[in-house]
């Protein structure tokens, strides 16, 4: 990528710094702000079945335990907590993982390094952030094919260009051209540079995570770094109440530097968790307090997010699906047991099983995104871009979906009471058998009344039939080169860039490249 | 369409009457029950917002009144009722509506010719019936065009095979082929020949009221249609706050038959109604409550349902818009004022703005759908098959649609939280790192555990490319030829179908062709 592009596109004339240069000639895409919800949460479970569940999860942690799987220091941190530790299974007394959850923060600031896109995760709001880790990407010209590091900087633009999207993300592919022992380099440099929104850290390797640490510092200043948190990292749990190393030693660097933790049980129903919708709620509840109180045993305070990634199965196939009903049960379920808890959610996100960006992708996509908004979840990962079950990031969809989440910015505001709202007097003036469209109300009104698409088409037949009578994906391919074609890279200190493409450069110099 | 078709496609072997040959041929199709929710319902107004805008609609049927438009009946009933009648306009005294509305029952049977398929309107649950009015269709192999009595015979038969859709609905498409004041009678005639499950009335003049009360008389009994509800009506209201004579006149024939009707707004807000969410719910309330109330004064304790239909606009172009949170406030809000009515409502549906059964379609229709079973929506009309804003009925989006039908029968089913559903034993048994798939619980509940879509694609990529790569448009077409194909007509006695056609020839000869 040229440094004409990121710097945006025109040369300075003169004068001043590297950072007022690039102050003066960025352009900036607008982003809305992170949703802070107006309306209640949509509660599936009553008070008795929340307390069976609770009463149950701690059965789980005191009966079943949970293993903490190669990770000697974990079993130390947690007998030295009380807990019972045979093996690697730890057994938590009721009541211990719940007072240890206590010291995690209810909400907390990830910032960015533009501060209007710093987001606050927990209470009412709603953070947005594209899809996470498929190896493949899809669009309508090239089809689907393995992901590349070119195919991750398209996302992260197309990203950053996003308007209801508050969050550059993680892995939005793998780009699997890069050796796996350097590819986080490559993505935490595409977030760092190609987009001001905040972003995610590496968690596949201790080191890796550690290496995220140092680039942010870069980024932000050491200084920054250690007195806030700038990355929320996902940290996934092998369910059934399986912690592993590798997972948990990334957690650990980034709780010992108070940067924040997806906790997330990874379940598709029936396979890794029971096959009733109850049964699922109780363990996921344990493994979120287990997962949860080991981050508050690193460090307590650090920030952390409850999560729960859940589908359910095909019993047919065996294939996970999404969208599905009971899918949203446990979503609305497992909002109620974390809001209980005190702590952000994670949860939801554009699934869908469909192999294009067609009618079964969208069906499932927006019963994900509706349920997600109405769970009070706090933060959503995937929330555009995601095909065929995770394995494949689609360019259409990413601004399918990045549309749609418009839909959940609006929804959230609930609605106005005023006086300006109730429109009595637009009543009064239209009367019976009149016309709204040129009262004065309307007039004053109209531009901010109702949500409108970017993307879908509202023209009449006969237009959009002279047009071509394109489907939404044909739109949406058009949409996605129209807006990489208008990419202008967000200002950065060259000084702070070059800083991070040295630390890149030094990093891959220093260790032969791995492909497994 | 041949008498073998109709009376399952073979012939009885000899004895018995005709009632008994049929019945001994027919085949039936799966049909589900009729939604009955243990979920709560999406409350979106709070107690002081729902006290505002019930105030301002009193005021509005009050201070600005409703017009009565062409029916001199109507103003003589309102003016005894105790209403201030100026010329058509009819001002109504606080409360007085209200008070009105008080007869009218909570619930009511509809009853189907088939007594498993009646089904409940009212309190906790929901009854699906499928698109009404438009003049086009569309099917992938044949393109838009104008709808044929052949097209509509073929929305009534995929309708009854239809599992998750209750209700077989009425003007499935309009039938452009058959003279305007003639096709009543046919459709009519599909809908109790073709189908068991209930249907819908003639509303676009008095005298087809009477046509289809009399048509049900042969089909259930004339005493049985005295005694009980076997149709609802769809009646709108010209928003802003017009009642047309012809409208009211076919209410009147079906209240004073003792037969439902749905009295629904039908409005794009921005043009028929305020460009605020408030605004809108103010007026449709007064609406609901004028036109409930005179569904009363016809005939106190005459069942009718509480509708609104309401869409954005696309203030760019004046198009209506659909699936938009703006709705969705609309559609919570609405049912919240029903139900402190103690009303049926009726609301949502499988809308859409878009031409094709795409992408576009299936986000604006999961939205609405969702909203719908979430608003506590009695009786869905348009619960599938919609396209184009209502100016088609889409073969492909109408299975595609139905088939989607059946997560909100499994949404709505809530969390089983009995032993089972609790799963502790599972939990148990597979233990940290185990697996789910194989265990006894997952054994015992895997075929009912987690809905499945019969028309969707859950292949792996390798499968699905094999087979053609298919789209969802595609495999609902193939659905469509499909079920087409297989149609078997439910069991009727010849006399009384036979008598139905008579009544059609007979009515069809007595009056010249109007095609306006």
């Amino acid at each position: 990528m040229s440094d004409v592009a990121e710097t945006g596109g025109r040369r300075a004339r003169g004068g001043g710094g590297a950072t007022r240069r690039a102050e003066r000639t960025a352009v900036s895409f607008e982003t809305a702000k992170f949703i802070q919800r107006n309306i209640p949460n949509f509660e599936i479970l009553n008070e008795e079945a929340l307390q069976i569940i609770e009463y149950n999860a701690e059965t789980v942690l005191e009966e079943i335990g949970v293993n903490f799987v190669e990770n000697e220091a974990a079993l130390v941190r947690w007998r030295e907590a009380g807990a019972d530790v045979r093996g690697e299974r730890v057994h938590i007394p009721r009541g211990l993982a719940r007072k240890l959850c206590a010291t995690a923060p209810k909400t907390f600031t990830q910032y960015a390094r533009n501060p209007e896109r710093s987001v606050e995760v927990g209470g009412r709001n709603l953070v947005l952030a594209p899809v996470y880790g498929p190896p493949f990407v899809r669009d309508l010209e090239g089809g689907r094919r393995y992901a590349t590091i070119d195919d991750f900087q398209k996302f992260v633009k197309l990203g950053y260009m996003s308007k209801w999207l508050h969050h550059s993300g993680g892995t939005v592919c793998e780009p699997t051209d890069v050796p796996v022992n350097k590819r986080h380099l490559d993505m935490l440099r595409a977030h760092m540079v190609l987009s001001d929104k905040p972003y995610m850290g590496s968690v596949t390797e201790p080191s890796r995570a550690a290496d995220s640490v140092e680039m942010s510092k870069l980024l932000f200043g050491a200084d920054f770094v250690d007195q806030n948190t700038v990355m929320t990292s996902l940290i996934n749990i092998n369910s059934p109440m399986t912690f592993d190393g590798i997972m948990m030693g990334a957690l650990e660097v980034y709780a010992s530097n108070n940067q924040a933790s997806i906790v997330s049980p990874f379940i598709v129903g029936g396979a890794m968790a029971p096959v009733t919708v109850a049964g699922t709620l109780t363990q996921v509840l344990a493994e979120i307090l287990a997962g949860v109180s080991y981050s508050q045993l690193v460090r307590p305070g650090s920030p952390v997010i409850a999560g729960a990634f859940v589908t359910s199965i095909d019993m047919n196939s065996g294939a996970p699906t999404f969208g599905t009903p009971e899918a949203a049960h446990i979503t609305y379920g497992t909002g109620q047991l974390v809001r209980r808890l005190g702590l952000p959610y994670r949860s939801a996100g554009s699934f869908c099983g469909s192999k294009l960006p067609d009618a079964q992708a969208a069906y499932e996509t927006a019963n994900s995104l509706n349920m997600g908004l109405l769970a009070g979840v706090n933060f959503m990962l995937h929330a555009c871009g995601w095909l065929e079950g995770g394995l494949v990031s689609s360019f259409e969809k990413f601004v399918m979906d990045a549309d749609q989440l418009g839909t959940l910015h609006h929804l959230a505001q609930g609605v106005m009471m005023d006086t300006n709202g109730q429109a009595m007097d637009a009543i009064r003036e239209v009367g019976p058998g009149g016309h709204y469209l040129g009262c004065e109300h309307t007039q004053a009104n109209f531009k901010t009344a109702f949500w409108r698409s970017d993307l879908l088409d509202y023209k009449p037949f006969e237009t959009w039939a002279e047009e071509g009578a394109r489907d939404t994906q044909t739109l949406a391919a058009e949409r996605v080169k129209k807006m990489l074609g208008d990419y202008v890279a967000p200002a950065l200190d060259e000084g702070i860039r070059e800083s991070i493409d040295d630390y890149v450069a030094r990093k891959k110099a220093s260790m032969p490249d791995a492909f497994m």
